[in-house]
């Protein structure tokens, strides 16, 4: 291969429909990309097809795809999440010099970020970590984009990053530094659980004016077209109308009708609810999203357990409108409480890695290109604007008063859901911990006490300072042991 | 030290409380055993005191422990888990033989487990990793007593761990060989996160007897011993009751109030709630209890939320004495799913790791002994022994049966729960499993719809055989992407 004069701004591994497609949005504004994939023919083919007449330079080899590169380097890496990261940056890191830059932008978990933005900083390669939202239309016109790593990477790729962003409706990019080592790609498993709490609340919505109204998807669609333009506004909101108005080809029926019910799962939900399991912070809502997915994947299961566990059938017989207005409300404080628990956790893992997650400049992120884009996360910000050290969206003034305003109905939907057996996991545990974080006095005195009557694990008492530890010797009957600190 | 004629049965490294009560047990017994500690005054404090006149050895150095034992030579490891395990292995290993067992009776983590069940075979030494249970007073007079790990050690154990473990009423040992490798400390680690769930759901029916009811300890106490008659026969409820019982001696006041409402946690319940993660198992109810724990240590946070997020005050008009009885069956319904939930993953666990794991036989070495001992697990071995490939509990006739005659009571508690702003995250997240189990068709139809419109992720249908994927192109302006097999 002779000496190629370098004319890429930037390049790109990995050419499935992410890759494709981000390369396509950053030559749509004006940068030339130069792009490689393990398996070339498909880089031919994207040349021969959707690359044609675009700044796209096709490469055969990873040495092909560096010396097409303007210095500093910076290359994107979109390829499966795991060894093949690892293995991509070790074919390049040989070719590159120091203060290059190698991106990460698929869903890596966010340790395997912290770990590669360290071991490339010996080297003195700049490794960014970047969470990238919007699915395969996202990639192509418009993404959030989460980047965090090496902080001296931010400057080299931000024109960039900020010209291939979509924007919010002030038309700020979503897209801005994030942090440190793996804050990038923990901020995007955030989102991604967030998403999965947002979609199970909606088909909870569903389900109950579904089951508990008998509303076909006709009616349905008309009703999250409505909600469509108040509060709840929301890409998903829309989605969730147009696939309700959706017809099956095949059948005629509506297309919702012939889906399967048992949902798939990639690794992030499930990641997002073990780290906030490690930090103590409770996540409820997203948890209950995530297991309500497997409990959906157990269909053999569950159609089983219909047969034996029978249904007492009840009818509804309240306001069937009235119900659907709070449904709306149950959707909305629900969507609250898991953003306030999402943003609790982002703020606990600050606090816990050191990390400064600034939390307006995340929902400032959200608010435009990702899935979970909604003019909600424009109200998140600005509570973040009044309070940038708001412990809980919860106590934000505005949040505070809207799910005041929406708490009647959400009770009203969780009471009747569960009175005619209708399954609303993430609705009533984000009524649970609206009423637990609002609530002075929990009953965990009573699990103290149990905690002490059988392993002596101590105490405080509500009339001494907090950090003196006391035991009883419940039984009369105790061993030697006294009380002493214990560290929970 | 002059040579020492090994007269001891089996030893024992670490005298915390656990340790020293554990040996006294086995001297108890009948059987010599030999105790060393780091800090060796705590040997010779143990030896002039509670060990006095007991067949009970003291060592100070681990050369001396050994040199103690009979051969093949039994030790076993009390001390907290994690690098002080891996630690007391290293100083013991290099004066064993092939043949000799070490156990480890700590809370270890089952990776942790398997790991040194394999390094240590390939030494010739096999390995126990153990669960105990029972907490202090259960280690002296007899603990539910979960080994795994190499089955060449069992034989050897076997008389012993039988000999000190408790009986459940029929006089079976609560104490069986659980499986290979990490499988005792995987079973102890289920029991842990059971113990969590009970304690938890003890609260929310206190909680909602104490709030809405406005019922005082005195008479709480009362009906906790009524429900200690009856299918919640169990060592939590029994303690629950003597606990409401009790009087603060410094201020005269019922002791359950002037403990502090912020509940501690060890790692064992966040890492069956990581465990199920894993597996794709539904285990909302212990995720919800270890999450109301963490809620809970949140006290500051709670007071400064309700003195902003008000609650309304609402009285309850029912009747109180049926409202009580009602209580009963939703903590005996809830019960019910988290026993099905913790046995389901026992069995995700078994098919993940290829392990076997005797889910009767588990149940019956809870039967006695452990924290969470109940009538209750008898009828669960019942249930395992009536088909011992049991999916799920709620099926087995006996449990099908019991919950469905408590399940109006349980939705009463419920609904009257949420009416009236009582967090009961437990027994609501069990209803919604229940719901959701015994649903042949959940709305996760809408779900696989919306990953399928924004993430090409592809579905199965209703009227096509399983394992056949679609993807629909919903927008009418999809990319390239077809249909293709996903993998979730």
């Amino acid at each position: 291969m002779a000496a190629i004069q370098p004319t890429a701004d930037i390049g790109l591994v990995g050419l499935a429909v992410m890759g494709e497609n981000l390369v396509l949005n950053m030559a749509n504004h004006g940068y030339t990309v130069a792009v490689f994939n393990r398996t070339t023919s498909k880089v031919d083919a994207f040349l021969a097809d959707r690359a044609k007449d675009k700044p796209i330079l096709g490469a055969h080899s990873v040495e092909e795809l560096v010396a097409n590169l303007k210095r500093p380097r910076k290359i994107m890496i979109m390829v499966k999440a795991g060894a093949p990261v690892d293995q991509v940056i070790d074919e390049l890191v040989p070719l590159l010099e120091p203060g290059d830059v190698l991106i990460d932008g698929g869903n890596s978990h966010f340790p395997d970020s912290t770990r590669r933005t360290r071991a490339l900083k010996e080297k003195g390669i700049l490794y960014v970590g970047t969470g990238v939202s919007g699915g395969e239309e996202g990639a192509l016109k418009g993404p959030s984009i989460m980047p965090g790593g090496n902080p001296d990477a931010w400057p080299l790729v931000k024109p960039i990053f900020q010209a291939i962003a979509a924007r919010a409706p002030d038309g700020t990019p979503c897209c801005d530094w994030v942090g440190p080592e793996g804050s990038g790609h923990y901020v995007k498993m955030v989102h991604n659980g967030i998403e999965y709490g947002d979609m199970q609340l909606i088909c909870e919505a569903y389900f109950v004016m579904r089951k508990l109204l008998g509303m076909e998807p006709a009616a349905l669609h008309d009703v999250f077209d409505r909600w469509n333009q108040g509060p709840l506004d929301s890409y998903l909101v829309e989605i969730t109308r147009d696939i309700l108005a959706q017809k099956d080809d095949e059948t005629g029926k509506p297309m919702i009708d012939v889906i399967l019910d048992t949902a798939g799962q990639k690794g992030t939900g499930k990641w997002t609810v073990i780290s906030a399991c490690d930090l103590g912070v409770p996540l409820t809502l997203i948890s209950e999203a995530v297991f309500a997915r497997t409990l959906s994947s157990q269909k053999d299961e569950r159609v089983a357990a219909s047969k034996i566990l029978k249904v007492h059938p009840t009818s509804f017989n309240g306001n069937r409108q009235a119900m659907v207005d709070d449904v709306e409300r149950a959707l909305y404080a629900s969507k609250i409480i898991s953003y306030a628990q999402g943003f609790a956790l982002m703020r606990g893992m600050a606090k816990e890695s050191g990390w400064e997650i600034n939390n307006g400049a995340v929902a400032m992120m959200w608010r435009g290109g990702c899935i979970i884009r909604s003019a909600f996360l424009g109200r998140i910000k600005e509570a973040f604007d009044r309070d940038p050290n708001l412990t809980n969206l919860l106590i934000d003034p505005f949040f505070a008063q809207e799910i005041g305003r929406a708490e009647e109905g959400w009770r009203r939907v969780c009471a009747a859901a569960i009175t005619h057996g209708i399954p609303v996991p993430a609705m009533t545990s984000a009524l649970s911990y609206f009423d637990g974080y609002r609530t002075a006095q929990l009953p965990a005195n009573l699990l103290q006490a149990q905690r002490d009557f059988f392993g002596a694990h101590t105490y405080e008492r509500t009339d001494k300072p907090r950090g003196q530890y006391f035991h009883t010797n419940w039984t009369g009957r105790g061993g030697t042991t006294a009380s002493t600190t214990y560290n929970a």
